[in-house]
């Protein structure tokens, strides 16, 4: 496995698989890798021939309250993973590296970034697909792998995609969970014990929805109150937002029909924590 | 030399190419082609060996009193003139093929879009820099070459593909005149012949600013002043800017030293000119 920390030298690695005709796939991470980053690996292991794993802790995407500084960077054990998981290279560049003095230029989605966690993270999205340009740009894959537990994420991600051409396709793997149903996410580790026993309940409630969507519930006010009464029988929860939205366009569906898009956001302590379920409402 | 209308059909006719070991240069225009753009072709030709040229009149680079829809389009005369001078293919898409239901993606440039002809044209930079990367997405050229006479273009175009890593160099040619001097522009067949006569001034005033920098004068105002004065002579002529800007950043420059770009926007009529020359004043 290579480990390569500069730009000129990934496209370096990345030109010579592409010459020894490998397929390129891409897992853009943040780091803190868990098994739900593992399945995108295998995930692209299924797909690709060479895989790129990026390992970065986006600033741009960080608002200025928000966790960035604390964001964890175990960076030796997320080597150990890729290199158990035949990774053949991670990007680890430094935020010099990717912005030098400042990049004056935004990659934005219009509509899609409004909703959600867009309400609650002015900027967050900006920043995300901004840098997943640059990395497209830089690596230049065949395939790229993201997890629908960052739901919104990859709706938005794979319509920059499509609107600006770019020449890759975007994998959407399904969210892997703990034994009591938590997503995995970098961000459980902030949780204390009492509040990772607490942090169980979003899936409870997402699963709730669930239930009453296939009893028929079609009544969108009533299935966002249906999962805000689980959730408010947890005194550590502090609510953002329940939302039932089209799990394409992320536009309000009410009546709940055809693909919807059941999510939640709320903070545990000073955590916070999403995760969502799509479901066929028919 | 081929003709595609279709993203596919390109992006197939490029692969062909590459795969037979073929730089790509591509030579994005609006047509109505003049020797503007042939100098382009022909630079794109020394430096490459498969030239694509595309002509395409972006919509979203207009503003809505604009000249959109009178924008010319001799698409008859752009191909011979592309088949004359060895282009290989040219990319002739529909707004319906480059944006189908609409985009919700833009690509955005800060800064570099506010001044000059940003202040005159809200929105124009943000339709060019997102129709760049979606050409640049579809084409994957490994150079793009543009003329000088849209100095700021330039400039913002070269400043995204830095920011976002992309994958290709960025080639600016020098501007072509009329013999008496007038920057060559789709724009100038707008011009009456009275109007025509009267254009040729831009270029005078702009010789006037470099003869005064190049024997010391150093205080911008009054380098704009002794453009302005040249123009203000003819009638016909409405003043929109007259600024002298760091060629780089296109920040004011007073005094006035270094690489400077003494830049000129008038209407003449209700045709929009622009020009521009660079000077070293050391």
């Amino acid at each position: 496995m290579e480990v390569a920390t500069t730009i000129t030298e990934v496209r370096r690695l990345v030109r010579q698989a592409r010459q020894r005709g490998r397929t390129i796939g891409l897992v853009p991470t943040m780091g803190a890798l868990h098994p739900g980053h593992v399945s995108l690996i295998e995930a692209a292991a299924g797909r690709c021939d060479f895989i790129v794993v990026s390992i970065f802790v986006n600033p741009t995407q960080f608002g200025p309250s928000e966790d960035f500084a604390k964001y964890p960077r175990p960076i030796e054990q997320d080597l150990a993973i890729c290199k158990d998981h035949g990774v053949d290279l991670v990007f680890t560049p430094s935020a010099e590296e990717m912005y030098g003095q400042g990049g004056l230029t935004w990659v934005e989605v219009e509509r899609l970034t409004s909703p959600l966690c867009g309400r609650f993270r002015p900027g967050h999205f900006r920043g995300v697909t901004t840098v997943c340009a640059k990395l497209f740009n830089i690596v230049l894959p065949d395939l790229a792998f993201f997890g629908q537990k960052d739901a919104q994420q990859a709706v938005v991600i794979r319509r920059m995609v499509k609107d600006l051409n770019m020449p890759l396709e975007i994998v959407v793997c399904p969210t892997v969970r703990e034994p009591d149903g938590l997503a995995m996410s970098s961000r459980n580790r902030y949780l204390s014990p009492s509040h990772r026993g607490q942090a169980a309940t979003i899936y409870r409630a997402l699963r709730h929805g669930e239930d009453e969507i296939r009893r028929g519930v079609k009544d969108a006010g009533k299935l966002a109150d249906a999962i805000t009464a689980i959730l408010r029988q947890v005194p550590g929860i502090a609510l953002q937002y329940v939302s039932i939205v089209d799990a394409e366009s992320l536009q309000p569906k009410d009546p709940v029909t055809g693909e919807v898009l059941v999510a939640v956001a709320v903070r545990i302590g000073s955590t916070r924590l999403i995760d969502n379920i799509v479901v066929d409402a028919g």
